[in-house]
C-alpha cells in the first residue's frame, strides 16, 4: 500500500494534486484513507469526488465512518445520500445514529423509501429481518422464462438483487428459488417451475441474524428469502450483507474470548474512555473472583510460612491451569461457532478433555520433576510435578465444560473467556496444590509449625 | 433439530426407514449426521442416498469427512465422485490426501479434468491460485450483448460460476467484469464494453488467499478474477469459496489467541492424542516462560518471607496483569485483522493503550485499598492499590504493543495470544509489585531480616 498522502495534499491545500489522487486511487483505499480523516476534512475530500463515485466510497465506509461523514456534510448533501443507499444499509445506519440525526437523514426520503426503512426498523435487532433487503423481483412458477427475463428488463431494482429469484404462489407464499444463470440458459418457453433450485432454504424474519448468516455460508448461497411466521416472503439476505454479518459476530466473539465487551466501532475510532469502558466491567468481575484465591492462601498461610519455597511455584501452576484451560475452552467455543459440537455432546467433550488433560499434565509433570527435584529437593519435585498432572486435567475438564453448559443457560459460550477460565481454575487450582503439598511434606510442615 | 436417528437406523437394519429419512431430510442435516458416524456405516448410508443427492451431501462436507468417506467406498464408486466436483474443491481434497490415494483418486478423471486439477495444484499452499476455480465464460468487450447472452447459452460451465463475466482482450489479459444482471437487462446491440462494472478488482495468483477473500468481502464482490504475472486470466474465486477460506482463517486466528495450533480437522474428528500434540508445544513454551516466575520471587523470598501476607495476592495481581493484557492484545489482533491498524499506528496504539491501563488501574487501586486496609492494614492496602494501577498500565501497554510489533516481524499476531501476553506481563508484573512493597515495607522487611 502506498504512504497515505490525502492528509498531507489537504493540509497544504493542493486541490488539483488532491482531485488527482482521488483519480487514481480505488474506492477502498478512498474510503480507508477518508477513514483516518479529522472529521472536519473527511466532508472536504468527499466533496471534491464526483457524484458516482461519492456514492461507493460512502458504501465502503462502516457505520460509524458513515455517520461522521454525514454530520459534517450539509443538510441537502446528506439526504441526497440516503436517499441513494440501498434500503438495508439505510436501516442499519438509522439504527446506530441518535434520533435526532435520524430523522434529518428520513427527512430526505421518498414515503417509499421511508416505508421500506421503517418496515425493516419492526424486526428486533441482530435479526434476519434487519440484515434483508426488501428490494427484489419475485416470479411465479407458472411464468415462462420469457416472461420472467422480460420483467427482469423492466424492474428498477438493483442488479445485485437480480441473481437469486425468489418464487412465490398467489398470496405471496415462497415456493422455491431460480438461479439467474439456469433462466438465462434455459428456453423461452420453459415454465418458472422446471428451474427452481432443489432444495429451498429460507430464514424467518425474526431468526437470529448469524444463524442466517450462518446459513448462507453453508449452503453456497448468493441470497436467501427470509419469510414471515406464515412463510410470506418479505425479504432477501444478500451473501454480502451475510459476510459482513459474520464478520461482525466474529468480531464480537474474538473480542469477548479475550475478556472484553465489542467496542461496536473501529479500534483507532474509539475514545480512551469508550476502550476502558468496555473493559472495565470484566475486570472487575475477574478481580472480585480472584479474591477467592486470597481467601484460599490464607487458609494455607501457616503451611506457606513453614515452607515458603511453595510460594514460589504459585504463578508457574496457576499460570499453567490458566494455559490449559483456556486452550480448550477455545477450541470448544469454536467448535460450537460452527455447529460442529451439541449440547448432547457433552459427556464425550468432558471424556476427551479430561484425556487430553492426563497427557498434558503427564509431559509437563514428566519434564517439571527432575528439574525442580535438582534445585529444591525430591519432595518438593513430587508436589510440583503432581500438582501439574492435577490442574492440567481440571483446568481441561473445565475449559471444556463451561462453554457447553453457558450456552445450555442461554448465555454466549464467547463469554466463558480464557481470562474466565484462568481465574476459575487459579482458585481450585491452588487447593489441589495445598493438598498434596500437604500429603508430602506432612514432616516439615508438621516440624515448623511445631517450632512456633 | 430432531434427534439423530441414522445411527439407530443403520444399527437395526432398518433399510425401508432410512431411505425414508434421507428423502425427507435437507442436505445439509444428512452431511452433518453421516460426518458423526463410524467410517464403515458412512459409506453405506451413503450409497443409499440417488446419486444426484450423494454429490450434493458429499459437498458439504468438510474435505476431511470427505477422505473418510472416500476411504470407506469401492474403487469405481470413488472415482465416480470425484470426477464429479468442481476443479478447486478438487483440489483442495487431493492437496490433504496421502500421496497414494490422491492417485487412485486422480485415476478416475478424464486428462482434461486432470490437466486442470494438477494446474491448480501448482500455486502455493493457501494462495489464490488455490482457491479459484478455472471453471469460468469470459467476454469480448467488441462483443454484443446477444452474442455474449448465446455464448452463456452454449456453455456447459456450472451456473453459480457465471454470476461474473470476466472480459479479457486477444492475448487473455484481464479488462474487466460484467455482472450477468446488467448483460441480462441491456439492449441486444449493446457492447459488453458498455455494460463493464466501473472498478475492476482482481488478485494475483501466488497472493495470499485470505487477502484475496477479503477483498471479495470489502467489495462486495460475488466473484474475483485471478491473474498470472502478466496480468493474464487464469481463473475465478467465487464467493462462497471465499466465504469458506475466511472461516478457516478465522478458525485459526481464535484457537491461536486461546493458546494451540489450528487443529485442521473438525474438533469432534480430532484424536485425544492429535488435540494433546497441538496444545503441547506451546504449553511447555508457556511454562519454560514462566518459570521466569519463580526466578523473580526467589530474589524476594527474604521479603516473602518477612512479610508472609504479600504470598496471599500473587495470584490475584498477576491474574489482573494477565487480564488487562490479554484485552488490549485481543482487541488490537482484531483490529489488525480487519486492516484498521498499521506499524506506523504503533506510537498511537502505546499511547492509547497506557491511558487505558491508568484508567482501569485506577478504578481498580481505589476500590482494592479500603478492602485490603481494611483487613491487613493501610500499609499493605497502598502496596496492593499501587500494584493494581502499575499492573494495569504495564500489562495493556505490553497487550497494545507485541501484536503490531509480531506482524512487523513477520510473525502472525495471532500468536501473540492472551496467555503469551499473559506470562509474559506476569514476570515483570511480580518484579513491579516487590519493588514497591520494598518501599513501602521497608520497616517491617528490616525489622524482620534483623531477627533472622
Amino acid at each position: 500500500m502506498t504512504p497515505a498522502p490525502l492528509r498531507d495534499l489537504l493540509t497544504t491545500d493542493n486541490l488539483t494534486g488532491l482531485r488527482a489522487w482521488l483519480d487514481d486511487t480505488g474506492t477502498l483505499d478512498i474510503a480507508d484513507e477518508l477513514a483516518r480523516l479529522p472529521q472536519a476534512d473527511q466532508a472536504v475530500a468527499f466533496r471534491l469526488l464526483p457524484k458516482d463515485r461519492a456514492m461507493a466510497v460512502f458504501e465502503a465506509l462502516d457505520p460509524y465512518h458513515q455517520q461522521q461523514l454525514l454530520d459534517g456534510l450539509r443538510e441537502d448533501g446528506v439526504a441526497e445520500l440516503v436517499a441513494g443507499m440501498d434500503p438495508d444499509d439505510r436501516a442499519r445506519l438509522l439504527d446506530e445514529v441518535p434520533a435526532g440525526v435520524a430523522s434529518r437523514l428520513q427527512a430526505g426520503l421518498t414515503p417509499e423509501q421511508r416505508e421500506s426503512t421503517a418496515s425493516l426498523l419492526g424486526y428486533p435487532p441482530a435479526s434476519a429481518g434487519r440484515l434483508m433487503t426488501p428490494e427484489y423481483v419475485s416470479l411465479r412458477a407458472a411464468m415462462t422464462t420469457a416472461d420472467a427475463l422480460s420483467k427482469l428488463r423492466r424492474t428498477t431494482v438493483d442488479g445485485d438483487n437480480l441473481v437469486v429469484l425468489p418464487v412465490t404462489d398467489d398470496a405471496r407464499h415462497l415456493v422455491g428459488t431460480v438461479a439467474l444463470p439456469s433462466l438465462v440458459k434455459a428456453a423461452p418457453q420453459t415454465p418458472v417451475a422446471d428451474l427452481m433450485c432443489p432444495e429451498l432454504h429460507r430464514a424467518r424474519a425474526e431468526d437470529d441474524r448469524e444463524a442466517a448468516a450462518r446459513l448462507v455460508q453453508e449452503a453456497d448461497l448468493l441470497a436467501l428469502p427470509v419469510v414471515d411466521s406464515e412463510d410470506r416472503l418479505v425479504g432477501m439476505i444478500t451473501v454480502d450483507d451475510a459476510m459482513e454479518a459474520l464478520e461482525a459476530e466474529e468480531t464480537e466473539d474474538i473480542v469477548r474470548a479475550g475478556g472484553s465487551e465489542p467496542l461496536g466501532v473501529p479500534y483507532m475510532a474509539a475514545s480512551v474512555f469508550q476502550l476502558a469502558r468496555k473493559r472495565a466491567v470484566w475486570l472487575l468481575l475477574l478481580v472480585v473472583a480472584a479474591v477467592l484465591t486470597v481467601n484460599v492462601l490464607q487458609v494455607f498461610e501457616d503451611t506457606l510460612e513453614a515452607v515458603i519455597v511453595l510460594a514460589l511455584f504459585i504463578p508457574l501452576l496457576i499460570d499453567t491451569g490458566g494455559n490449559a484451560g483456556s486452550q480448550a475452552a477455545t477450541v470448544v467455543i469454536r467448535a460450537m461457532a460452527l455447529g460442529e459440537v451439541r449440547f448432547s455432546d457433552l459427556p464425550r467433550i468432558v471424556w476427551r478433555e479430561a484425556r487430553v488433560g492426563i497427557l498434558l499434565g503427564a509431559m509437563l509433570a514428566g519434564i517439571g520433576f527432575p528439574i525442580a527435584a535438582v534445585f529444591f529437593g525430591p519432595e518438593v519435585g513430587l508436589v510440583i510435578s503432581l500438582t501439574l498432572l492435577a490442574i492440567c486435567v481440571w483446568a481441561s475438564f473445565v475449559g471444556g465444560m463451561l462453554p457447553v453448559l453457558a450456552r445450555r443457560l442461554g448465555i454466549d459460550p464467547a463469554v466463558v473467556s480464557a481470562p474466565l477460565v484462568t481465574t476459575l481454575v487459579d482458585a481450585t487450582g491452588l487447593i489441589l496444590y495445598f493438598l498434596i503439598a500437604t500429603a508430602i511434606l506432612s514432616d516439615q510442615i508438621g516440624a515448623a509449625t511445631a517450632l512456633v
